[in-house]
């Protein structure tokens, strides 16, 4: 198996594999107080130093819980989804909350100004986490660019990372890369300059070797700054609802955006992969099979909160008693109901944006 | 030979060489109305595109000059007095000038705070670059950690510079000195973000990657920015005061800061490799060996800036009429008005700094 790619677009299955190559820790809910969907149906799996923070949660110590957006494009995709709703899950209970903006690396590699970078991340990013359920009062924003401290630590930690380090962790080395994961690790360390406590990134599991590097170079350092090593806390991918890689712009149809209309998205929920089977009486004879089915695992991942209200469809699907096309509309309303939502969250989280916490 | 290490400190003899393997274009001194004392003695060896500079000045077209102080320490040497008064020759003849404090390199490389280097840039360097002849008037001032698109230009920089790329430039390649590198080409050329036009950074020779890398940049990317591509001009070094190689803070002893206390330059000038002959009798018969005095050296670079005079004492040492001695009561002298002078001026523009023009 090869290196993590924070930069590919690959599906991963393997996660056992990863979880025992890299050396990280098996994701464990009963750790987590009231664990949210994602951490209940294993949609989480995977983290490290998870206990640090589940004592600083239990014994309500101070900690911080981390994440970037990267404003390019109009759009959020459901991966974000996830990381926005882990960050909620510590911010409710106890996290420091801190949000950046990585208008340099989006003004750098998408080709956009700086300042139209900054202005698409409060004018769709921004807002858009907010809607998905982060508390304005209780979130820290910055933008990468104005954080001084954020790129000075950057160029001291690149100053204590080798080429081929680099290259053990990401399987390859060039500049550009080099330079967005210091600065990646600035940002994960730089609220600890204030006071050395545990902190916590949500992200998914492509984003390990930056989290790698990271905690490298806490303990390279430990003597000068003495950071707790940062915890991370990783979530699988939401496969493409062709079912043939990780889902991803670069095969629009077979993806859900953020915001998408209702009527586009049942579109693609309708020609998703399906668990079902060939003609009505083998359906109705052998059963649908949910762990394939794109739709099911729409509504597993996002689209029903209930546990006991995904086991039925779970069964009854799998029970041949609901058929695909069932599935398929029950997918459609509830999705449907979610974009509604979630657009006019949005249009009231835009309203919010210039009363934001922002670091000074 | 190796490749130019801008982080070296060897003492570089071969300059001829230098000019031939590297491409460099030699200096001509016709090419710039009233040449200085360093242009004018061949202390100016070469650079980069010098004609474009050239016929700017010749044609009062606009162009800028730029140098960066590195606010570590609270000493400046020599080098820095150079690149000062090259700054001031182009600053005279119609250069937009530009310093820029690397407050983020001086807090990684030498372990202080990003506020302390800022205050000592402040208290000191800056104001001792005034106190060389800078107009203060006439120059913008930044801080590298507070342009916003300097660093945006560096993050882009480096998605187009290979590792290969740098090895071949640099002779090696490192984490610290990749992120170091795609900054200055950052700095070098965000003055045409405003406006496409030449410029030009008068550095020391072992410089020349940085502006080598950064020209490669500029032709790469020529379609999104159009760019002009930067000139340089290089000056040779001090040697050391023992003529053993660059003078350099590695052997005090050897090197003349800025300020000194006269007293004791006046001592490292007593101790400093003379070209005097071995007795009195062979000093008046054979002459002295001005190209081997290190304090005949200080005079041609430093102290005198009349060429008449200059000759005099050339022609009375190497006659054998002026003795070691007196060469170097001549040099103590002038050494001491010298830096009385700065000192006072120091102190003077000390008062100034608050008013500079900064970058906003």
């Amino acid at each position: 198996m090869k290196a993590l790619d924070p930069w590919g677009s690959e599906k991963i299955e393997e996660y056992e594999e990863i979880v025992r190559k890299f050396g990280l820790q098996t994701f464990n809910a009963e750790l987590f107080p009231s664990p949210n969907r994602l951490m209940r149906r294993g949609l989480i799996f995977a983290g490290r130093d998870l206990q640090v923070i589940s004592e600083c949660i239990k014994e309500k110590k101070e900690y911080y819980a981390l994440t970037g957006i990267m404003p390019s494009g109009d759009k959020l995709h459901l991966g974000s989804k996830m990381v926005v709703e882990q960050l909620k899950y510590f911010q409710e209970h106890g996290a420091k909350t801190f949000i950046l903006v990585a208008d340099l690396e989006a003004a750098s590699t998408r080709g956009v100004s700086l300042e139209d970078a900054r202005r698409r991340a409060k004018e769709f990013h921004i807002p858009a986490y907010l809607a998905l359920g982060l508390d304005p009062k209780k979130t820290t924003f910055y933008f990468q660019s104005e954080n001084r401290e954020v790129m000075r630590l950057g160029y001291e930690f690149a100053k204590h990372i080798t080429l081929n380090e680099f290259r053990a962790i990401y399987g390859s080395a060039d500049p550009g890369r080099i330079m967005a994961a210091v600065t990646q690790c600035g940002d994960m360390l730089f609220p600890q300059l204030e006071k050395t406590m545990p902190g916590i990134i949500p992200v998914g599991i492509d984003q390990d070797p930056h989290v790698r590097l990271c905690r490298d170079v806490v303990s390279r350092m430990k003597s000068k700054y003495g950071f707790v090593p940062i915890s991370s806390v990783y979530h699988k991918f939401m496969p493409s609802l062709d079912g043939s890689m990780k889902m991803s712009k670069s095969a629009p149809g077979s993806m859900i955006e953020l915001p998408e209309d209702p009527v586009s998205a049942c579109k693609k929920l309708k020609n998703a992969l399906s668990g079902g089977r060939n003609t009505l009486e083998e359906h109705r004879r052998l059963g649908g099979i949910p762990e394939k089915d794109m739709v099911f695992e729409l509504l597993r991942t996002h689209l029903i909160e209930d546990d006991k209200e995904l086991a039925r469809i779970h069964d009854e699907y799998s029970s041949g008693a609901m058929l695909t096309g069932e599935l398929k509309a029950l997918g459609c309303e509830l999705m449907t109901t979610f974009m509604n939502d979630f657009t006019q969250k949005l249009e009231k989280a835009r309203k919010q944006v210039d009363k934001l916490h922002w670091l000074s």
